[in-house]
């Protein structure tokens, strides 16, 4: 199969390597990039030239960002072209569009590297789903919050320590925001909602992040056996559904709480399998090439995926409730908390935590969110 | 398609189950079972009558035990069916045997289920060889040995009192042997070996179970931070490969060490993939029934499976090696162990520290083995 990989950085040249080196059968015939980096023949910096190549049969988009992307991945499906997309925030933001695009002209979206980096964990839904009506999941979606939580909690290091050992590593950008505030992990749950649940996700579910995250905070917790872990969570009970982000303690001996530097484990429950668990690299070019490619192979053996956004489920609040414990200095309603300046919320949904975190942070940024275990 | 059930016990229940409730597309036409058990239109005792129905496309093989199972898997391949087991013993016994019958009769053998239970973990290993060379797996691959260790640890309780709980469950047989002395363990091993490396394993791999595991064995690794599991391991350089069973000392932060209850977990190791897990239920009927109506919904589909075993690989026991826990009141050479009673065994292969065990054995049936960590 001739195929196009759009933007040449870690996750592009993953996807040439590994095309290269180990699958004779995908032949990389052309690589999207700026102009002022092409080098070698099949460079270009001319996305015409690509999409009105016949013989290209899939296009593989590995560029990030919303735009030119979205309007790429959806020229490229217009001109009945195949996408393999890793770009978690344009199929977040434009699901139902491509999953439309893609329907209309005989053709398939793949997006297992979205989420879970080399995690097979879009095709592990897909699959359960083939059986089972998947009623939950969870799980660590993003490596770089892991690290720094890591680091926090085996090395005692700072929050902003260990962000600039992320950065040091190339695990963080430069703007950190997108990881540290949820925003990531935000969009891999609305893809993981598509697919689990058929729905399209709204976009604006209760987002917490860990930028206020201190090593009080997790000393704190860590006194009560707890360790906390930034985690993109979604249930759905077939009549509606709820999903959110946000730091949650754990009991130190959960899977979840011993996750290492920047690797994922992602959960899934279904009636008959009860409870799977995946875990691997969430990043990093050659395990979100190697996602990208397991695609690619599907693709070329001629697997056709429709996703269907349209289950008829209603935006359901109460799905996800529980304790949650906000550290702040804001005056909020609750019982008095774990330590002063800590409140407690006992038996709210999500969605009110997340609120009472919004009024508190309107009078004090650095406030704090976490979910706490059932058990507590 | 419709397909015959071998064996009306807990996992045949589970598969005829799950194909009722929730995949018309198998038809489940005849079941399996011993005459003074058959009751219903579908149930028969005779397996002529199944293999000789040529409207039969899949027989599923879910009895358990080498004979008859061994004969109505290769009577069902050669009658042109396709076979989907659960059955380790006979598959490990068997695999080679298996694959020509299945080759020549041009249909399909597939064994999700013997390995791992609900875990979608041989899928998982031949989809990593697509493009990856798997370098090794190791892995918790049976719940009862797990259960028996987590009782053991979490709860206190001594060797003989977990076992019992076990048994009251229904997670262990009157005759525990082939669980607490890792045959069970050792048959999904050569299975993954096959799976893994394309090597037909060699059948007498070394193999040592928990038996001798006491509390004081385990408190005495637990002041050290480690936790101790029963492994399956294989690991592959190209040209050989070297597979064992046996109680691996790990430390209490590892993923391994967190396993509750009678869950599995298993990894492998890709170059370009790196490290991926895999954590569920590794028995039951409905997740062991689950994974085989997952591979009948392939086979319905049109998915054909062929598993090769004729890679030239030898064995070569230096491929694990590293730092042994020789429990024994035996004489046996080594340093002096981290107890009165136990020796230390430095820089050896697991064969020759299975040979000690063995040894040891002969005058002290309560000797233990356990492998120590890298970092030892």
């Amino acid at each position: 199969m001739r195929l196009a990989v759009l933007g040449y950085g870690v996750v592009g040249q993953g996807v040439v390597q590994i095309c290269d080196e180990d699958v004779p059968e995908l032949d990389v015939v052309r690589i999207l990039d700026l102009p002022e980096r092409c080098s070698g023949e099949r460079m270009t910096s001319s996305f015409d030239e690509i999409v009105g190549d016949e013989s290209i049969e899939a296009v593989v988009e590995c560029m990030g960002g919303l735009e030119p992307a979205r309007s790429y991945i959806l020229a490229a499906l217009e001109a009945g072209k195949h996408v393999v997309t890793s770009n978690k925030a344009v199929v977040a933001a434009n699901f139902q569009a491509f999953v439309d695009a893609a329907d209309q002209a005989g053709v398939s979206l793949f997006i297992e590297a979205t989420t879970g980096g080399g995690i097979p964990w879009i095709a592990s839904i897909a699959k359960a789903r083939r059986i089972d009506f998947v009623s939950e999941f969870s799980g660590i979606m993003n490596g770089t919050t892991n690290y720094i939580i890591d680091q926090m909690s085996r090395h005692g290091l700072d929050f902003s320590e260990a962000l600039a050992r992320a950065q040091e590593l190339g695990y963080a950008e430069r703007d950190p925001s997108a990881d540290i505030d949820g925003i990531d992990v935000a969009n891999k749950t609305i893809i993981s909602c598509g697919v689990a649940f058929g729905v399209a996700c709204r976009p604006d579910l209760p987002v917490a992040g860990i930028r206020n995250l201190t090593k009080a905070d997790m000393d704190l917790l860590a006194e009560r056996g707890l360790s906390v872990r930034l985690l993109g969570r979604g249930v759905c009970d077939g009549h509606g559904y709820a999903a959110c982000v946000e730091p949650v303690a754990l009991p130190a001996r959960t899977l979840e709480a011993c996750v290492p530097d920047n690797f994922n484990l992602v959960s899934l429950t279904g009636q008959t399998i009860g409870e799977l668990k995946f875990y691997g690299q969430g990043a990093g070019g050659l395990p979100t090439g190697n996602a990208m490619v397991q695609d690619l192979i599907d693709c070329a053996s001629g697997t056709r995926l429709r996703y269907d956004l349209s289950a008829g489920l209603s935006w359901d609040p109460t799905l996800i409730s529980g304790t949650y414990l906000l550290r702040t200095t804001a005056d909020i309603d609750g019982e008095g908390g774990l330590a002063p300046g800590t409140v407690l919320m006992c038996d709210v949904t999500s969605e009110q935590a997340h609120e009472a975190l919004a009024q508190a942070l309107k009078t004090d940024p650095e406030a704090l969110l976490v979910a706490l275990p059932e058990e507590f």
